[in-house]
């Protein structure tokens, strides 16, 4: 490791004190990491005081949405502190890069950022359950040009924040037959700011009726689930477990594929298929559909207890339900080092005495 | 008004000089207009000298693209400087943060901040025909919170660049029938960063093949053509015009309005309606489109002189062509003030003295 580290870093995190009330992402750790990329050659990483970025005004970032984004955790164990699949935020972040035709961040420099800051903010990582270090590496085009064009320059970070679970469970959501986060031929699959900036319209609008989320449907045939926003979906059917196949507008979540192995490895039969809007929910309407819940990074495991369409509501039978709390314990308890990690998730990092 | 005038202003504006080469959007002129928006509370304006933005590294705009922005010009005429519509602007610009949830700048200051711009940086209105002074107005949400929600606070800009057109015609266009720029019940319609970083990565290919834009058809039925990045376009054919109807993913361009107004009181027949991807090939194969062109702010009016289409190339007959270079130096007399000015859009605005 060539991370340079600020001199005044120990400091900024010997005088910080996390308060009691943590929330979701409104707590920023005091250090981040920055590396910078000019004409495609990149810098050595350092490690700075969390302070405010000095942009251009004429920045792309801020006209033309050349951005991408990850969201990940690190986690207290028994023995010390660990990243949880670190490796495929990485690669997704490069993904997502390319899509918006941004230089990826190479994995090595990725990596360097996500462990020093873990490394550094290692008292921060909180000591509850459901409760983490939660680090969002960003990608930024700073060239000051107006022009539709892939910025020259960029600036990678990684920044933290101490944070509760992102949803507590029991989730109304709501179906979304209106507006979409994203298009075919879009930048559904990649984790972009964008798809966000899309979505808060039907957010605003379902928060006013009492739901919580937006269930978005496939762009291009209007009538299959894609995810929600930030979460993927999954349902269950008669104890068997469906969630909407990836069709490059759904984002590849790095939970949503944890639990398709952990729930493999205990047994239950899962189907990756398209899931049409109207059957899904004539089958919670039957009761065939007892249960479903939206997993991510920030959310781990979020139960749905009702999903509204129009004036009509659907109650799952079985919420919180069963299958999404076993999938909870389950998840968690690798991520929180009290169950064997038998798919090599867990990355140690090796916390670095301030002292 | 009541514009307060930072004192720095005058003296960045007369150490400042204009560069020879002018381009598009890259040379920044030194002043800045600037307003906040805390909790729907909108701050007076201030000029200010043009200098990087200090933005906390959570805020809103760099995560999940919350922000909007214009394109608008101010012209050197005979008479002084004048704007070009700029109630259409504000009024556009109202409409993107709504679509984003963000508070929309109002009309009063979006017309201060764009006049008070211009009216300080009349020395920079270039005085050769078809260069201006570009004004961009833009909108960005500056919460540092990454909880995926609308920001509380924002952050209203003017910046202005003194620019050639953007394109200097006989472009080379692409029909794109991957990507898309925006969905329907997405934010096309909308001037909103995610639209432009989704179609970056079709101009990166289709420059590599020795094309100039991306032509995108409609998102929802992949067949119709919607419009190019950042302009609208126009076909000609047996001496009438067609330009794709507004249908909720294409942006109502300003220049696309006055050129139908224009055209139409030129005597040309005007059809807005949904275009045919390869109906239109078809017609400009056979001669009977023989003209297309792109307008919009940046561009005014840029002709086009081939389409490509996967490996087949269809030139325009015509091109660069009649129709199109009868409306733009119809445009650009009166945005230049050489011709009179029915239609009430010239704006005159008072130069400031420095001093």
């Amino acid at each position: 490791m060539t991370v340079s580290i600020d001199p005044a870093v120990a400091a900024s995190l010997r005088g910080f004190e996390v308060p009691e009330k943590l929330g979701f992402g409104s707590v920023m750790a005091p250090a981040m990491f920055r590396a910078r990329c000019q004409d495609g050659v990149w810098s050595g990483g350092e490690l700075v005081p969390y302070a405010p970025l000095t942009l251009d005004p004429a920045a792309k970032v801020l006209h033309y949405a050349q951005s991408c984004f990850e969201g990940m955790k690190a986690y207290r164990t028994a023995d010390g502190i660990a990243l949880f699949r670190p490796d495929r935020n990485a690669r997704r972040m490069a993904y997502s890069a390319e899509r918006l035709c941004m230089p990826a961040v190479p994995e090595s420099l990725f990596m360097e950022g996500v462990t020093t800051v873990t490394a550094y903010c290692a008292n921060l990582v909180p000591a509850n359950s459901g409760e983490s270090l939660y680090l969002r590496p960003f990608l930024i085009g700073t060239q000051p040009d107006l022009s539709v064009s892939a910025s020259t320059s960029y600036e990678f970070y990684v920044i933290a924040s101490p944070s509760e679970a992102y949803h507590a469970g029991n989730m109304r959501v709501w179906v979304e037959r209106e507006d979409a986060r994203a298009a075919v031929g879009g930048t559904g699959d990649a984790k972009v700011g964008g798809n966000y900036a899309a979505s808060l319209q039907s957010i605003a609008r379902l928060k006013k009726r009492g739901f919580d989320q937006s269930l978005w449907l496939n762009p291009g045939n209007r009538h299959t689930v894609d995810e929600l926003s930030g979460m993927n979906f999954f349902a269950v059917m008669d104890g068997e477990l469906h969630t909407p196949a990836l069709n490059g507008a759904i984002l590849e979540g790095v939970t949503r594929d944890s639990l398709l192995t952990l729930a493999r490895q205990l047994g239950y039969t899962v189907h990756e298929r398209p899931i049409d809007i109207d059957d899904l929910l004539q089958l919670v309407s039957s009761g065939t559909c007892s249960e479903a819940f939206a997993c991510g990074t920030a959310a781990i495991v979020s139960p749905i207890s009702v999903m509204g369409d129009g004036d009509a509501v659907y109650e799952l039978s079985a919420a919180p339900g069963p299958v999404a709390e076993r999938l909870r314990a389950a998840l968690l308890d690798i991520q929180e080092g009290r169950a064997e990690d038998p798919f090599g998730w867990m990355v140690p990092v090796e916390i670095t005495d301030l002292d």
